[in-house]
C-alpha cells in the first residue's frame, strides 16, 4: 500500500487557508499514487487553537471545511485522514479531537482522541471529551487503526514532574488496536519540538512497532505557533522497528511510502542544529502568521543579542533586520565596535543612538522626587527602559517586530529589566540557558565556516554594562553552575535539598532558587518565548505571584 | 449539632502559617462549643496553588501540616474538615483534592473531589485525579456527606461558553449523598468572586437544600490570590432552603451555627458595593502577600486613575499612596488641577513631573533614525512610555507597588500603550468595563457622602491627551455601545453575526472585534488584573497571538 505523510503547516483558525492547503496536498498525493494521505492532528484549525475552541463559529467553520475537503475527495482515488474538531449536538454536546477518514466524497470512519494531555503546555481536558474506544477500519485489504498524538504515548512517560506517574494512563489505545488485529497504526500528531524529544520519539515508535509487530505511520504538524515549534519529522516505521521513510524537519513535506516494501533509512540527529532550525522557524512563522516582514533588535555587544541577530537574519534575510546599538556612559568601546562588526558580518543595517542625554534628563527630572535618595538599581533600570522605549519607537514607526534577546538563565533569575530589555513581541532565546547560547553561537560560526559572530563577542565576560565595571558574575554564580541548578529546579522540579544532594553548594542553590521565586512577576509580563526545553517559562508553567513558597 | 464555618484566608504555599491559622481557628471554634469546624478547599496550601503542585516538597509539607493539625486536635472536642492535597504513593500516584475529617488526633474520614473544573481560570485536571465515589460518615448521630466546591454545582451551569453544555457532568455527588441518606451536606469551596455569582450561589444552594430536603453548610475561602478574589460569604442553609447564618463577605470569619434550631436570616446583596470590597481586598492581599506596603500610581486627571487612587487609599490608607501627575504639552490644565483636588480629597501625596523635556529629547535623539518619517502614534506611545519609566523609577527607588489604571474597555480594544500606561504590578480595574468605572466612582462618592472623586473628573470627556484635542470617542464607539458589544463577545463568546443580531451596528461590531483580536499581544504582556466578571483577560482566557480568526 502506498501512503502519503502530508506534514503541513496550518495557520491557527484560518479554516479556509487550511482547507485549501489540505486539498492541494491531497491532490498532489493522489497524483503520486498514494492510497491514503495522512494529515496532522487538528489540521483544519491548526494546533493549538486554545480558547478559540470556545467560539462556536470557529468549530462550525472547521466542520464546513471538513465537508468541503470531503467533497473535493469525490473526484480522486486517495483516502485521507484529517485531524479536525467534531461534536454531536444532540447526543454529546462535548467537543472531540477527531481523525476523520474520508474517501470518495464520504466520511468512512472516525476516531476520537482517547488520551487528552493536561500537563505543561497542554490543556486538552479544557475542551475535549475523550474517546471511549478505538476502532479498526478496513481499507484496501488492510486493517488500519488510528491514534491521535498522546494516544501513542500511553505506555511511555513524557513529563518529568515529581508526579509524573500520573502520566501512566489507565488506557492504551495502541494495545486495543493491536488486540483487534491492526495491520497498520497511524498516528496523527501536533507534537511540539523540545531538545532531545526527536530521539525519544523515534525510539518510542521503533520500540512500539517492534513490540506489537505492527508498522506505524507517524505524521506530525510542521511550523510554529507562538511559543510552540512543531518539527514535522514525520516517519514510517516497519514492524521490525526500522525507520523506512523520514520527512523533512522544520518544514512542510509530502512523503510517499510503499508500506509493503519499505526501504530502511538512516536518520541522524544533530541536537544543536535542530535548535537552530527550530528558532529560525519560530521567528519566521511568528512573523508571517502575524503579518510582520521586518525585525528590529537592540545590539548590546554581548552574545545574546548577537545570536538573536544571526538567527533573525537567517529567518527573514539581513535586508529586513535592523540592529540598534545604544551606548551609555558605562558601555565599553567594544559594545559598539563589536556590534558594527557583527552587523557587517551578517549584512544587516545598524544604527546608533547614545542614551546619555536621555539618562541625564531622566535623572534631572526625577531629582526633585528623589531628593536625598542614593543611586541604586533604579538608575540601571532607567537606562534599560530608555533603550526599550527607543526600540519600541523604531518598531512603532517602521512596523518592524522588536525581538527580545534575553536568555533563560537571565529570565530565570530576574536578571533583566521589565519594560526595558524585556520589551518586544517575541523572545527568541528565552528558553536557551546561557551555556546553550554559547554552544549555538559556536555552531553558527562553525556552519558558516567563519566568525559571523565575532570572537570578541563570544569571549568577553558577560555584562549588562549598566554601572561602571559591572559583570554578570558579580551577581550570579558561574553560568555552568547556574544552568545546572536551573535545569534541576525548573525542568525537573527538584527541591532545594535534592539539588544540593546532586552536588551543588547550599548557599548558591538557596540564592538561585530565591531569585527564581522572586522574579515570577517579571516573567508573568514577558513576551512569548520560543520553547526548546521540556519546561519553558510561559504558558506551560503557571506559578502564583503572591505566595510564600520554600522550594 | 453546633458547627463552625471557618472561613480563612490562607497564604499560597505557606503551609506553616496556614497550619497555625487552622489550629487557631479550630481551638477558637472548640471553645465556642462547635462539634465540627469546617475549613475551605485546599486550605493547607491556599487556592489556587497552580503548578506549585508539581513540587513534591510542597505536597509533602502539606501532608506534614495536616499531621500537625491532626495532632493538635487530640486535646480538643471539635472535629474538623480540612481541605488538603493527598496522594497514595503505592496504589495511586495521582494527587487528590481532599477533605480530611480529623477528630481527637485521628483522620476519621476522607473524601476526594469528584468534579474537577477545567474551564476559565480552573485547571484541576492538570493536577488531580477525581474521586470514584462519595461516602457518608457518621458523627454525633448525624450522617454527613462532604462535597468539594464544583461537586455541588453538578446539576447547575457555571460557564457560559457556547459549549457550556459540557459543564453538564455525568455524575452528581450531591445526589449520591442524598441517596445514601445524608442528614447534612458540607461543601468546602474556594470559589472566586465574580459579579452576580453570590446571588446565583445562594439561589443554587437554597434550591439544592430544598429539593434534596437536606441542610447544607457551605464554607468558602476568603482573601485574594493574584487575580482571584475569594469572597467568603460562607453560609448555612436549612432543609427548606432558608439561609440561617451567613458569614462576612471579603474577610476572614468564624461563624458558629446551631444546625438543629437554625434562625433564618436575611441577606442583602449590593453588587456595586461588592465590587468595591472585592477590589479593595484584591489590592490589600496582593500587597501583603507579596511584601509591599506602599503604592504609587500615575494620575492623569481622568476617571480611571482617580478610581484606582480612591480604592488604593481605602486598601492601605492614604499615607501609603503617592500619585504622580505627568503633564505633557497636550495635557489640559484640568489634568493636573483635578488630580490635585482628588489627592487633597483622599489625603494622599501627589507629585508632578512634566514630561515635555524628556519628550523633546526622545524626538531629538530619534530624529536621525526617523528622518523623513511623519509623526504618528509612535510619538503618543513615547509619552506613555516616558510616564511608565518615571513611575517605575519611583517604584524601584521607594519600593512602592505601581498600580496600573487601565479599564477593561481599553484593554479589550488595545487602547493603551504596552510598556507605557500598562506598566505596573497589579491591574486593579482591568476587568471593569468603562461603564462600570463610572458606576463604581459614583458609588464611592455616594458612600463617602461627598465628592471624593471630583465631579470634574467624572464629567470630562475621556481622553488619553497624547495629541491636541484627542478624545476617546474619536477612536472608539460610545462606551455604552462598546461595553455592550464586549460583554457579548468576551464574556458570552458570541460571534459577530450574533452580536449584530442583538441589535448592534454591523460596522461597529466588526471594528470592535477586530480591535480585540489585534490586541491580544498587548494583553499577553499585561499585569495580572483583578477578576470581577465571568471572563477576565488573563489566566482564564487563553488566545493564540499569531492567528487568523474571523469571529
Amino acid at each position: 500500500m502506498k501512503i502519503a505523510l502530508a506534514q503541513i503547516n496550518p495557520a491557527i483558525a484560518d479554516t479556509v487557508l487550511n482547507m485549501e492547503k489540505i486539498i492541494s496536498f491531497m491532490k498532489q498525493a493522489d497524483k503520486s499514487g498514494a492510497q491514503i494521505t495522512i494529515f496532522p492532528e487538528l489540521c483544519t484549525i491548526g494546533y493549538p487553537p486554545m480558547d478559540l475552541l470556545e467560539s462556536r463559529k470557529l468549530v462550525d467553520d472547521n466542520i464546513r471545511s471538513l465537508k468541503a475537503i470531503t467533497e473535493a475527495s469525490s473526484g480522486i482515488e486517495t483516502a485521507a485522514v484529517i485531524g479536525c474538531v467534531e461534536y454531536d449536538e444532540k447526543n454529546s454536546p462535548m467537543l472531540y479531537n477527531t481523525a476523520a477518514v474520508i474517501h470518495r466524497g464520504k466520511i468512512i470512519f472516525r476516531q476520537h482522541k482517547t488520551l487528552l494531555p493536561g500537563y505543561d503546555v497542554f490543556d486538552e481536558y479544557r475542551y475535549f471529551s475523550h474517546a471511549d474506544d478505538s476502532g479498526i477500519f478496513e481499507f484496501r485489504g488492510k486493517k488500519i487503526g488510528i491514534t491521535i498524538c498522546e494516544d501513542i504515548w500511553a505506555a511511555f512517560r513524557e513529563d518529568n514532574s515529581p508526579f509524573m506517574e500520573r502520566r501512566r494512563y489507565d488506557r492504551d489505545p495502541v494495545q486495543l488496536l493491536a488486540d483487534r488485529g491492526a495491520d497498520l497504526i497511524l498516528n496523527i500528531s501536533a507534537s511540539p519540538y523540545i531538545r532531545g524529544k526527536r530521539q525519544a520519539r523515534m525510539e518510542m515508535l521503533a520500540k512500539l512497532a517492534r513490540e506489537k509487530n505492527i508498522p506505524v505511520a507517524y505524521v506530525n504538524q510542521a511550523g510554529a505557533n507562538d511559543s510552540l515549534i512543531f518539527d514535522g519529522n514525520s516517519m514510517f516505521i516497519n514492524a521490525k522497528g526500522g525507520i523506512c521513510g523520514h520527512a523533512k524537519g522544520f518544514s512542510e513535506d509530502l512523503l510517499v511510502i510503499e508500506t509493503d516494501s519499505p526501504v530502511p533509512c538512516e536518520v541522524k540527529i544533530n541536537d544543536i542544529e535542530d535548535i537552530q532550525r527550530a528558532l529560525v522557524l519560530g521567528i519566521n512563522d511568528y512573523m508571517s502568521k502575524s503579518g510582520f516582514s521586518k525585525i528590529v533588535l537592540g545590539l548590546s555587544g554581548g552574545i545574546d543579542s548577537a545570536l538573536v541577530a544571526a538567527l533573525a537574519c537567517q529567518a527573514i534575510g539581513p535586508d529586513n533586520v535592523t540592529g540598534i546599538t545604544m551606548p551609555s556612559e558605562y558601555s565599553s568601546a567594544g559594545s559598539v565596535d563589536d556590534s558594527y562588526e557583527l552587523a557587517r558580518n551578517l549584512g544587516m543595517r545598524i544604527e546608533t543612538i547614545a542614551i546619555k542625554g536621555l539618562f541625564d534628563r531622566f535623572r534631572e527630572d526625577l531629582s526633585g522626587v528623589f531628593h536625598g535618595l542614593k543611586e541604586d538599581v533604579t538608575e540601571e533600570n532607567i537606562q534599560a527602559r530608555i533603550r526599550g522605549t527607543l526600540l519600541m519607537s523604531f518598531s512603532n514607526k517602521t512596523g518592524a517586530l522588536l525581538l527580545t534577546t534575553g536568555n533563560k538563565s537571565e529570565s530565570a533569575t530576574g536578571y533583566c529589566t521589565l519594560y526595558g530589555d524585556m520589551c518586544g513581541g517575541l523572545a527568541v532565546i528565552s528558553d536557551l540557558p546561557k551555556t546553550m547560547v554559547y554552544e549555538l553561537s559556536e555552531h553558527i560560526n562553525r556552519s558558516a565556516g567563519r566568525e559571523l559572530i565575532p570572537r570578541a563577542i563570544i569571549e568577553k565576560a558577560p555584562s549588562a554594562e549598566l554601572r561602571p565595571g559591572q559583570k554578570d558574575q558579580d551577581s550570579l554564580p558561574p553560568y555552568d553552575v547556574l544552568d545546572g541548578i536551573l535545569e534541576l529546579y525548573v525542568e525537573q522540579r527538584k527541591s532545594a535539598e535534592e539539588i544540593i544532594s546532586a552536588g551543588y553548594d547550599r548557599q548558591i542553590v538557596k540564592h538561585v532558587l530565591k531569585l527564581v521565586n522572586n522574579s515570577e512577576y517579571k516573567r508573568y509580563q514577558a513576551a512569548p518565548g520560543l520553547k526548546v526545553t521540556s519546561k519553558a517559562f510561559g504558558i506551560g508553567r503557571r506559578i502564583p505571584l503572591a505566595k510564600k513558597f520554600t522550594p
